[in-house]
C-alpha cells in the first residue's frame, strides 16, 4: 500500500512530518510513504532519522501553500505546491491515499479541482471524531461545504455510518441530524427536508431524528449529520469551551490543593492527553475515490503517525466500496 | 414598575417562580410583580412565604403550555395559558416586561403573535450570557430565528451592543460575526453579506469581522452575532461540553486524589456554582416593545430571582430607546 504525505503542511514544518511518516512505516509492515516537499529538507531530516528507506520516496515539490493562504488563490498561484501534488498523485492513480495537515482549504479546493470523487457522491464532507461519555462519535460534514443541499446530508450520513463501522468498529451505527431541537418539523427548510430524506432511506432503522448541541457529548448518537457551516463552528467551539473549561480547572481546583497538588496535575495532564486531537488521528474527507485524511495544524508526529494509520486502514478495509454499496442502495434523486 | 411572570413556566412548576419572584421584590424596592398562573396554587404558595404582598399581584390563568408542547398548537388550544396572558398584558400595557421559565419556543411564538417589536426592528433574537476567558459575552440569536436575513443579523448587533453597554456594563463592546474563518469572504451567502453591511454600518469600528468557535470562551468579542440555528447549536454544545468535562474531572481528577479530595471537591462544587446559568439571570428576547427575559426550564428560585432582576435593570435603563436610537442610524435598508 502506497500513501502521500504533504510533508510541508502543518505549523511545525516539514519536521513531525517525517518522523511521524518514519514512525509510521515502521509500524506497518506493508506501507509504502511518499514524502511530497522540498527534497533537500527531507533528505536531511531522513538522514538524521533509521528509516526503513527502502518503504520511504522523495517525491519534490517545489512549493507549498501556507496556512493563512487564500485556497483559490493557492491553487491558481503555486499549481506545483506539495498538497496540489499528493492530489495529483492520487487522480493518476500513483497513490491509494494522501495525508496532510496543512490548510484546511487548500485539502478541500484540491479535492474540488482532481474532482475524483466516489461514483455517485456529489459533494465531499469532513469528518471529525470526537471523544463522548459513551465512547465516540464522528460528525460530519465540519467544514468542506457550508451550504449543503439535502441529498448531500444524506450522503453524508452514509459515509459516516461506514467510517464508524469500518474505522471505529461500531457494528451498528445510529444517525443523528443536527437540529434546534429533537421534535420532528423542528429547524430551517434544509434540516426539515433531510429529516424526511433519511426517514425515507435504507437508514431509517438506525436514524434517531433530530439531535441537540447537548447530545453529541452525552454520545446519544454515533454519527451526528450537520452542514460544514454549524460543524465547523462546533468543532471549534468544542477546541475553546475544552481549553476554558480545563484552564478553570488548572486555577481553581488545583489551585485549591496544597499536599496532593502533584497528583492532581497528573491527572489533568492525563486528561488532556487523553482528549488531545492527536489522539483521533485526523479528520477524513469523506468522498473521495482514494483516502484523504486531514490533520489538525498543529500535528506533531504523533498525531501525523495516526492519521497515516488511520489512512492505511481506510484502504485495507475498502472503505469505499462499502460507501458505494450503501448509496446505491439509496432512493434516487428525484 | 411592573413585570409579569409566568409562574406555570418550567420544570419545577410554581413553586420556585413564585419563591423567586418574592427574593426579587423584597431586593427591587419598586417593583411590582404579577403572578400569572393557577390562582389556587399562587395563593397557598404565597402563604406560606412571607412576601411584601402589596407589591405582588395574582393574575389568574387556567391554562399553561406544557414544555414538550409543539408552540404553534399550544398557542391555537390554549390561548388562556399563562404565558400567553403575560404577552397580553404587556401588549396591553399593563406590565413592562415579563419573565418565563416555560417552553421557550412558546415565548417566542406569544411574541410573534402579540408583535409588539421596537419600532424597526424586523424580527426578535434571544440573546445569551456566556463566561468568557475575559468576562461575559452575549451571543444574539440562539434559536428565536433559524433562518435569517442579513438585516436581521445587523439588528441583532445594534441590539446585543446596547444590551452589552447597558446591563453588562461594557463601555464600547466589540463585535464579532460566527463563521468557519476569520479571513472576508468566508462562509455562505448569509454571513458574506451581513459582513458587508456591518463594514457599512455605524458599527464599523467596533466590528472586528468575522470569528471562529473557539473565538467565544476566548473572550475575543463582547457581542457574537449569528443565525438562530447555530446559536442554537452552540448554546446547547457548551452545555455538553461543560458537563463532560466536569465529568471526566470528578472522574478522572478527584479520583486521583486522596487526603485533599475535600478540598478539591470543594472547588469543583464552586465551579459548578460559578458557571452555573442560574448566575447570568435569563436570555433576554431582544426587539420585544417592553422587557421579555427567557428563562432555562430547570431554573430555581435564585435564577428566578435573577432573571427578574435583569428584566427590572432593562426597563429602568430604557434600553430599548437606546436600541431605536441605534437603529435609526443604521443606514436605511435598500
Amino acid at each position: 500500500m502506497r500513501l502521500a504525505l504533504d510533508v510541508m503542511g502543518g505549523d511545525h514544518g516539514a519536521g513531525p512530518n517525517v518522523a511521524g511518516a518514519v514512525l509510521a512505516v515502521k509500524a506497518i509492515p506493508d506501507l509504502t510513504v511518499a514524502l511530497v516537499g522540498d527534497q533537500a529538507q527531507i533528505e536531511a531530516l531522513l538522514a538524521a532519522a533509521s528509516a526503513p528507506t527502502d518503504r520511504i520516496e522523495i517525491v519534490h515539490a517545489p512549493q507549498f501553500v501556507d496556512m493563512k493562504e487564500k485556497p483559490t488563490d493557492a491553487l491558481r498561484k503555486k499549481p506545483d505546491a506539495s498538497i496540489f501534488r499528493c492530489w495529483q498523485m492520487l487522480a493518476e492513480g500513483n497513490v491509494e491515499g494522501l495525508v496532510s495537515a496543512g490548510n484546511t482549504g487548500a485539502v478541500v479546493v484540491g479535492a474540488m479541482k482532481t474532482r475524483k470523487f466516489i461514483k455517485c457522491i456529489q459533494k465531499p464532507g469532513i469528518a471529525t471524531i470526537m471523544p463522548t461519555a459513551r465512547g465516540r462519535c464522528i460528525i460530519v460534514d465540519v467544514g468542506a461545504n457550508v451550504f449543503p443541499k439535502p441529498r448531500h446530508l444524506l450522503e453524508y450520513g452514509v459515509m459516516g455510518s461506514v467510517f464508524a463501522r469500518k474505522i471505529l468498529g461500531i457494528a451498528e451505527p445510529t444517525l443523528g441530524l443536527m437540529n434546534v431541537g429533537e421534535e420532528e418539523g423542528k429547524g430551517h427548510d434544509l434540516v426539515q427536508k433531510t429529516y424526511d430524506m433519511f426517514r425515507a432511506s435504507a437508514l431509517r432503522d438506525r436514524f434517531v431524528g433530530n439531535i441537540e448541541g447537548r447530545d453529541i457529548h452525552r454520545g446519544t448518537v454515533d454519527v451526528v449529520v450537520t452542514d460544514g457551516f454549524t460543524g465547523n463552528v462546533v468543532l471549534k467551539l468544542c477546541e475553546g469551551v475544552f481549553e476554558f473549561v480545563m484552564n478553570l480547572v488548572n486555577q481553581d481546583v488545583l489551585g485549591a490543593l496544597d499536599t496532593e497538588k502533584d497528583k492532581g496535575t497528573a491527572a489533568v495532564k492525563g486528561l488532556l492527553g487523553k482528549y488531545h486531537y492527536s489522539a483521533f488521528g485526523g479528520a477524513p474527507l469523506l468522498g473521495v475515490d482514494g483516502v484523504c485524511i486531514i490533520c489538525h495544524g498543529s500535528s506533531k508526529e504523533r498525531a501525523i503517525a495516526n492519521a497515516i494509520g488511520v489512512a492505511a486502514t481506510g484502504v485495507r478495509e475498502k472503505v469505499n466500496d462499502a460507501i458505494v454499496a450503501e448509496v446505491e442502495a439509496l432512493p434516487k434523486e428525484e
